[in-house]
């Protein structure tokens, strides 16, 4: 069978996967695009080499970097997506009912073309009325909001290339000046086992705006070396208490995994004073 | 460089690493035994072509495999310890100064001799006044023992091959009747995204025997799969309690782990009753 090498510059470990067909293979103004089907992850969306999203464990992604902070606030109405052009952010985001607008902010229009094709199940809520799609750089987009914004949700590539504008000090005020006095951002920050220094930056880079800053894991198996983590911040609210009852549909994410999921106090201390020992 | 592409039958990810020197190569009565340096993790014991330990991340394993029960147990005297002929899972056990004894199975010599020549971090521990080393299999060490073990610890290679009789009604047994009453059992049984099936069925074959039995994992960035799954049982201790305090020198494991890597109870249900969505 032809093998997928994926590329990914910060990995230790190169994850190769089986291809039983290309089903598309092109070129935006921005990156390469690929979708591969692979015999156990179904479809697989591939950016400029490094696997996106796979059919079969998309939801563990993209319900953790969604429902942590949309129950952790008390009543979110309007979110704005960073990237995740193939939908399932917006997707997750759409599951609360208080939810009256999205801002989706995709910078590369093609990877919402290509995911509405292949990844319908992905893909299918970027439609619905409640979702306004722009375009465009999200650093753009954000930049001298009114601060009526419940929550604020980075889906980017890694953070490197074009993606970086979204992991500056610059990025991360103007995300906190968008928001309400209840509002809350997350954004996506690497790997505790092969970026914990790009973790910590990011960590020390939100805490220089924000006055609440947290980090949560998940266990992926598609996004090199796999213990991930999601980096939020809040203008008042603790992120790990529950504001609302959890009643979602949802596969990975439940109130267990919510407590579960923050890293504990102890070692998240430890990391930030650069004293884990590995 | 060389690159080393791991041979692992049940993932469908293949893990590949650079090779900067095959330190060793050879082959025992049991299997292809090789060691190798690469720029991120160290040396590397490579048993069938697949990942055993590194020298980088090794402690993740290691110390989750042997803490938590040490520390659930009230106050164990005697541990067997089966398979882990590298002696990461015997340091470990030796941190703990109630031991007095640790019957060290290994059922392959080879490997303890490759350990001690390339992996003296590890294996270092093996030498211990405290260790009794037996090379034969670890189910027939345990058939027809008199009940005064405190704890058994399988640390085996994936449950294929010669690792079988581990993971059998049988076995289990045999450990359950070489215990005491406050006695208890772990052993590795793959990951919770790669092989699901496989960790149901530890459980469930575990749950003939032992009256306690539960679950816990951890995030490990060398095995495939990577959301490690350890299975433990005891006679009549919760194994999600501590009792002593945590006072070992650890860099992955500690109080706030214990309780953390538990599986939560509502995941565990759904595990166990088939019926995690994925």
């Amino acid at each position: 069978m032809i093998k997928f090498f994926e590329k990914d510059p910060y990995a230790p470990i190169q994850y190769v996967y089986d291809v039983e067909k290309v089903l598309y293979k092109g070129k935006s103004e921005f990156q390469e695009i690929m979708v591969i089907e692979n015999p156990h992850f179904g479809k697989m969306l591939i950016l400029d080499g490094t696997v996106q999203i796979t059919e079969r464990d998309e939801f563990f992604y993209h319900e953790m970097l969604v429902h942590v902070l949309m129950h952790a606030h008390p009543d979110p109405k309007k979110v704005i997506v960073i990237g995740g052009g193939d939908g399932g952010t917006v997707r997750e985001v759409l599951k609360h009912d208080s939810v009256e607008k999205v801002y989706f902010i995709e910078i590369d229009e093609e990877v919402i073309n290509v995911s509405k094709k292949f990844f319908p199940s992905v893909a299918g809520s970027i439609g619905s009325s409640r979702v306004e799609i722009k375009c465009m750089d999200g650093a753009e987009f954000v930049k001298g909001r009114d601060g009526d914004i419940d929550i604020v949700i980075v889906d980017s590539t890694d953070i490197i290339g074009f993606a970086k504008s979204l992991f500056t000090v610059e990025f991360f005020k103007s995300v906190k000046d968008c928001l309400t006095e209840d509002g809350m951002f997350v954004t996506l920050s690497e790997s505790m086992h092969f970026h914990k220094d790009m973790v910590i930056e990011v960590q020390e880079a939100m805490r220089l705006i924000f006055p609440i800053v947290d980090l949560y894991t998940a266990p992926l198996a598609t996004y090199a070396g796999n213990w991930w983590t999601f980096s939020c911040a809040s203008k008042k609210h603790d992120l790990r208490q529950m504001r609302k009852d959890f009643k979602i549909d949802a596969r990975y994410y439940s109130d267990e995994i919510h407590k579960q999921a923050f890293m504990p106090p102890g070692m998240y201390e430890r990391l930030m004073q650069r004293n884990l020992m590995w």
